[in-house]
């Protein structure tokens, strides 16, 4: 347990320590750990001279503006970096030394923690596919023929994740009138997304990279990715719907992804792992992965101050080691910070699931206390994560908020 | 016309001038620019003084590895960029003092010419859409409801675009075994594409970024986009056709986008400008578009050596501006160095079409001498492309070429 003040036996002690970039006043932007309340200035820590002498130089990449540079250095330095964290601000010998560079979590202002490379969204989530196509496709099969045989993926707009807190303003966009459909020559319109939603989603950040014509096997997951953020996959229903045949969501969703301000490192989940729910068929061997490949993280989807769904990670069909397998069993080569989220989390439960397209049911069941369908401008949307933490307790990712702002009126 | 050897009058002479990034032997990349069978080292151009003394410092721009800084400073810069190099590569006075810093293009190593931020590939061709529904749903319309209403297109992956002259390994992938079909509990296997593709597109890279949630009118297109390339969007058509539903292709087309090293300015295609061949319906007024916004670029797909189509661009539907403003009508922002492609080129003639998968009509026909359907190991494609330019004879865009290699058989 940390000696750092409030911080032991809280949701972020030395078995969190979640990693992120921050700036006090106008001072440059530089990695930040999280500890308790407060924010430990790593490169300066670093700079003290504790450093590992012949490891890597923490206190240079961490004096950087994007966790990116840390990330590249590879599993080994990360390993090493969380061993020093856990050292220096677990043992009160250094307390004397170190306190003096924890800044309040109050007085530091956070910003996107890393430069996004490619981001992929994936749709891992059995109950999450079968609800939608069910919604769409009411007299379909609701699972597509590929569903259970790879985890379906598409790319999205890298330039547009923004870091929890950014305010998120209703897009405007093609749609068909509301009643009308796209059978009968269709009569689209502009305007502003009248079904906007969220996704609550778990996403995994890459730090290692690998050259193009490599293929990933599941074994090597935790070589390469750094750490997981939760992820709000924005999206407009009515732009996403008249849109995204045959090429799939566009303009629905580019206009925003939301991702925490901090970064949880992936060795801070290992006491969180837990078998995945069962694949049947048995996926092809390259996507066979060793268990436990799941983790239990839960969620909570928070509307305005309500929590209105508990999403549990632990649900998923397809693991992170599947999606990076699959992602890159093309020869796709890695870069550091490329981003791929799970897709939509959603439990057997009506109170599980995580889009309000779901849990209003196509929008014709309003659920919460304010009888909401879609969102409304105004709205503040906060996901919030927590997995088994190696110290008994239960550990905190990072918070992604973000409150929809009206649509311009050009 | 340039007084550069053998430039004036060939296809990259004064009214050409591209830009890619070059280095010799083992010194630094850095910007070049093309004249004839040569390249301009830019920086040390600028750096001998007669850069404009109040203009840009195109010598510092002009000296990194990238053209992200070059194309980040905006129109205006990118003006008196070009009527800079026209005067000091035109007007005999200068030659004495810049002739030393023209490097054969024998010598040099070309590069990737920028980093890419997002890329997004559209599907814009009435032909190829038409064509490619009529081979996958012959009892159906061809085209879908959204077509004629919106540029459709998905984003892909920014990570794995190449540059010409990179060898293209035969991708891996999930596909089902020839002869079987997705309707019937299918069994998929892993193994190497049987149909590996290409398909002829123009593409457009943005220079001057917009912060999010800036929608960028269809007039404003010149103010962003800096020039264009030539890409081949390599497609494994049996890894795509059973991954892509519903969310789009993804490792079909994530292992190799190839571009021309070489950047053709936008402003030397303003002689290359025709009138849209005609949109039935009109399109909603944010796309609405000033005439002529297409462009008169013809594209020759060379299979080892031989000929194999024309493809006409001035043949497509919708314009690079209307893409550019669709991308951005959610208010999407847009990053220096975002590319966008215009889908396949095809015309309307068999020997027109843009991609194998029409020109051997699914793979039933097979087209040119060798009696190819798809591609195979060793085969090599290169894309050729050219446009009218301000000096009376046609303008080469660079070359886009690269060899298929066998797959990997781990």
């Amino acid at each position: 347990m940390s000696w750092v003040e409030d911080a032991a036996g809280s949701a972020y002690d030395l078995d969190n320590l979640p990693y992120g970039v921050f700036s006090i006043d106008d001072s440059a932007r530089r990695v930040g750990v999280r500890i308790g309340d407060f924010v430990l200035d790593a490169s300066a820590a670093a700079a003290l001279g504790g450093d590992p002498g012949n490891g890597p130089d923490l206190a240079t990449a961490w004096g950087r503006p994007t966790l990116n540079d840390f990330m590249a250095l590879g599993h080994d330095a990360w390993q090493v970096a969380r061993a020093w964290l856990v050292e220096v601000l677990g043992a009160e010998v250094h307390r004397d030394r170190v306190e003096p560079l924890l800044v309040p979590l109050s007085e530091v202002t956070l910003h996107q923690p890393f430069e996004v490379a490619d981001y992929v969204d994936f749709y891992c989530c059995l109950q999450h596919a079968t609800n939608v196509g069910r919604i769409f496709r009411p007299d379909g099969e609701a699972l597509l023929p590929n569903w259970r045989h790879l985890p379906v993926g598409y790319h999205g707009r890298a330039g547009t994740v923004v870091v929890s807190g950014t305010d998120v303003r209703r897009p405007r966009g093609q749609r068909l009138p509301a009643g009308s459909s796209a059978q009968v020559r269709p009569s689209p319109e502009l305007g502003p997304t009248r079904r906007l939603d969220i996704e609550a989603e778990l996403a995994f950040v890459v730090g290692a990279p690998t050259p193009l014509g490599t293929q990933v096997p599941t074994s090597a997951f935790a070589e390469h990715v750094f750490g997981v953020t939760p992820l709000n996959d924005w999206s407009a229903r009515d732009i996403q719907a008249w849109e995204y045949v045959p090429l799939g969501p566009f303009l629905g969703k580019s206009f925003a992804t939301s991702i925490s301000a901090w970064v949880t490192p992936l060795e801070a989940l290992e006491h969180a792992r837990v078998a995945l729910p069962g694949q049947d068929p048995p996926p092809l061997p390259h996507l066979q992965v060793e268990e436990p490949a799941g983790f239990d993280v839960d969620f909570e989807v928070e509307l305005n101050g309500e929590v209105v769904s508990r999403p549990p990670y632990a649900a998923m069909y397809w693991s992170p080691a599947q999606m990076l397998a699959h992602l890159t069993s093309n020869g796709a080569s890695l870069r550091t910070g490329d981003l791929y989220a799970s897709g939509t989390i959603s439990g057997d439960d009506r109170d599980q699931r995580g889009s309000f397209l779901e849990l209003s049911w196509g929008g014709r069941d309003p659920f919460g206390s304010s009888d909401r369908t879609f969102l409304e401008d105004g709205d503040t949307v906060t996901l919030r994560a927590t997995a088994p933490g190696a110290l008994g307790g239960r550990i905190a990712l990072g918070d992604v908020t973000g409150t929809v702002l009206p649509s311009c009126s050009t």
